[in-house]
């Protein structure tokens, strides 16, 4: 059986000696790196990694590493984030009525893809109940109107807290968070079906059609209060031609955007996604 | 040696019979097809078709093929092209500072991958002259200022009636062709550096870097009246990660702009592209 | 509601009036096309085509229309297949323990996107029955061992003859097919764990991670009497790093496999794909 | 103007405290780290890593570095490189009778994408000797026959010495060179015109089109004496269909080929390939 890991996601601005001190810090406490990765941005001289090592060995007990490492990182102006590879993260995945982007996370899920606990499906249909049931998973129906859309999300909310929730997939679901929410739960996923910037807003499929392109795409990014403008982790296209109708790009989109969203929350939930600005790393 | 062809391509609403008509003109006058391809455009309730036949042992003078072709065509209400594969169009190539697109175009020209004749290269600066005197190509320089433009305008249309050109490139031609210049020469490719409709008009890397995204494209499409937003012919895209600075979206960018300006140029000299409203049938 | 339609593949030695016969046998009869594509093959000199037509409106009754074409093909040494969209055609999933495949295609079954019925699952092994049961499939597990091969094949084309099965899919069957069985029932579908012809054989990501490939692929095609030299329908590819342990090549793979696997089918069942000698010609 | 940076590029058996090692070898003598990325291979137990840091500031002169980290690297068991970015390699372009990747070389090496000296351009044949001389650069014409060959590898040898060559690129350089040769010059990079180990030796292309592939690959590679079977560097695909005769493979695959072969070229002279075995690591 492997050691369990720690990582470190730093952000800082960049100076002389930030890899030996980091480094260094692990070394000294028995740590051996397994994967290290640093990027300098050069618009904003930040200095960005992603540090994984074994806690087989190493000195520190775990509720001790952060503080310990805080005094490295304090002088440094650091911002920074410890996860240990045997803490699992918990998902909530939020659907509407499309069951696609849902079958294939549970599908990854069962086939050990993904290295989360899905404790909760929520959506504001009853349409995919059965396939929550049929996974054993708790599913909570909490339809929104624009009445009542304060008072379901406090209650989304509180689910949230309730199964000590991590992380948030939009895995189509079909509305818009406040900018509360996001506020209050800032660790959100969510699936574009299109290849942002492009086609901001709703109907990407039918305006990509419209224009006539000859692409068409699906951006995994994190919710910001600035609809579809989050930062995005994951993007990828499909061919299209003009024998594709609207139908055709809706089908070829779904294989898309299911592949798209898996592969940002994979990338997620490995603690390989550093967001700066509006920007993200992706230690890949 | 091969026979030289002709090619029809026909757009009209759509009727019984449509295939049948057009087969049996060329069936009749002795013609042999090589390719043929129809597409029925549901939303429009379209007929497009290209259909391409042998000359050799064809009954009609090539000169009579149009209006014998017009009987069957004027009651379908068909718009229609007359294309014969030995005559070769003209194309001019207009450039700015960039010699990418330009090298690859000459060189595919020389190659025997670009079936036309190339007599004239237009620039709004001297820049690129040495390309075209190494190719032996006619170059002229014709400077342009927000005041001068419709005098340099009527100049460049000059020019392209002279050469009797059939076709203008805009192999990285940084400036717009103004209405009045698409009315009345309305032949005109354009190599756009994005992924349209995303960074619709100038700077698309340096928006495509401050947006964060993880794949960059280029769009091959005709010009009209309205900036950026004519028929795309074709589109093709490249990954790019937090590595990639802006200069590095402009160098990975350039890579895709050629390839994707010539496979646009190369589709339409083989009759293989079809605009009806704002989109195109590529019949490839 | 759509007209149905019917579809006809036909293959000969190329000769002139091919494309005027074809499509006035059907407007003759009052039939409207609404799909044409045509393909001369240089090398063989062979003609080959799909003409689809609404069947509203046509004169022929269904059951006399392959005579009455014969009467044309005849003379022509014309091959020919004819299919009517609505009678749908029945199709075998055969698998062994892997599930992506096979959950894959029932999601698409489900979700509207196979036109098929898929009445029976086979497999070598119990693994997969309550995947199945899940869908109200009939399950029959048959195990292969050497010594039974050929009884149990016998009893395989049995169930196929029993179920009036018209094309079989192996989804991930990790066993090979006779000769004598491929013989007698030729139309399978295969996916091939790999960018044929690169590992032809067994373990192919374990060879691929041994080779150090920067890419691997994924090969939907026609099952022959010789191992994966069958004709390719549809090919694709997926980036693969160092990084890239073979488990991750098996987990990238397994997204491949799905997605070329079903685009195979799909297109089969759209009866797009002609075979000729060992290639298709896929009129997509 | 940045400061010029050191990289060194290290394999040694993983062991604790590595990461540490060397990034104190560099902070200890005042070097600002600007990328650094390591790699465990898992089968192998190798650390892999790349290093760069910039020169100004950093207080070991650069005459004195190599011996300074080999006391490190002794006891790590250790194989290391390294490079100065401002010491620019020298790289000799080999080729045949095909123009498309030399040509494009040159255009990167104009347009500064290619941080080399191309000194010199070697050809068993009189016919690209006119494109050298537009570029200025030396052209060798050196033919190769089976009783020449020995002979003429030593005169090619003695011009790499002449030349101080660091790297040799085989830019359709259509002859194969001795094991002798590759021991005494082993800096060799290879564009193979397909996606290996699919169709490896001779006529890739038509051997393509006669399997019916429906993607077609170029390899940038290491050569080894072992034919088209040395590490890899990059590969790329491009789609093809039953409309492409292989004469079409061979236009569509040369813009495979050079922009494959312009990518390793690029890699290798950023330092970011690193051997090991068969495979190589790509920092990219």
């Amino acid at each position: 059986m492997a050691s369990p890991t720690a990582t470190l996601l730093i952000s800082c601005p960049d100076q002389q000696g930030l890899v030996a001190k980091i480094a260094n810090f692990i070394y000294a406490n028995g740590g051996n790196v397994v994967h290290a990765d640093q990027h300098r941005d050069e618009p904003s001289e930040l200095f960005l990694s992603r540090i994984e090592w074994q806690l087989d060995g190493f000195n520190l007990k775990r509720d001790l590493i952060g503080a310990a490492f805080d005094s490295i990182a304090k002088p440094l102006e650091a911002k920074w984030q410890l996860h240990f590879s045997d803490e699992v993260p918990r998902v909530a995945l939020w659907v509407s009525k499309q069951n696609h982007c849902l079958l294939d996370l549970l599908w990854r899920y069962q086939a050990g893809e993904i290295a989360a606990e899905i404790p909760l499906i929520i959506s504001n249909h009853e349409t995919l109940r059965s396939i929550a049931e049929q996974f054993n998973i708790a599913f909570y129906h909490i339809p929104i109107t624009k009445a009542t859309k304060a008072e379901q999300e406090a209650k989304q909310l509180a689910l949230l807290k309730e199964h000590s929730i991590d992380l948030v997939v939009l895995a189509k679901y079909m509305q818009i968070l406040s900018p509360d929410f996001i506020e209050q739960f800032p660790r959100v996923i969510n699936i574009h079906h299109s290849f942002l910037p492009a086609f901001v807003g709703a109907n990407p499929y039918h305006r990509a059609y419209d224009r006539g392109v000859k692409i068409i795409g699906a951006t995994g990014h994190y919710v910001t209060s600035d609809l579809d403008a989050g930062p995005i982790i994951e993007q990828d296209v499909v061919h299209v031609s003009h024998r594709d109708q609207v139908s055709d790009l809706i089908r070829k989109g779904k294989d898309l955007e299911r592949v798209v969203l898996a592969r940002a929350v994979r990338l997620h939930l490995q603690n390989r996604v550093l967001v700066y600005g509006n920007r993200t790393v992706v230690f890949a």
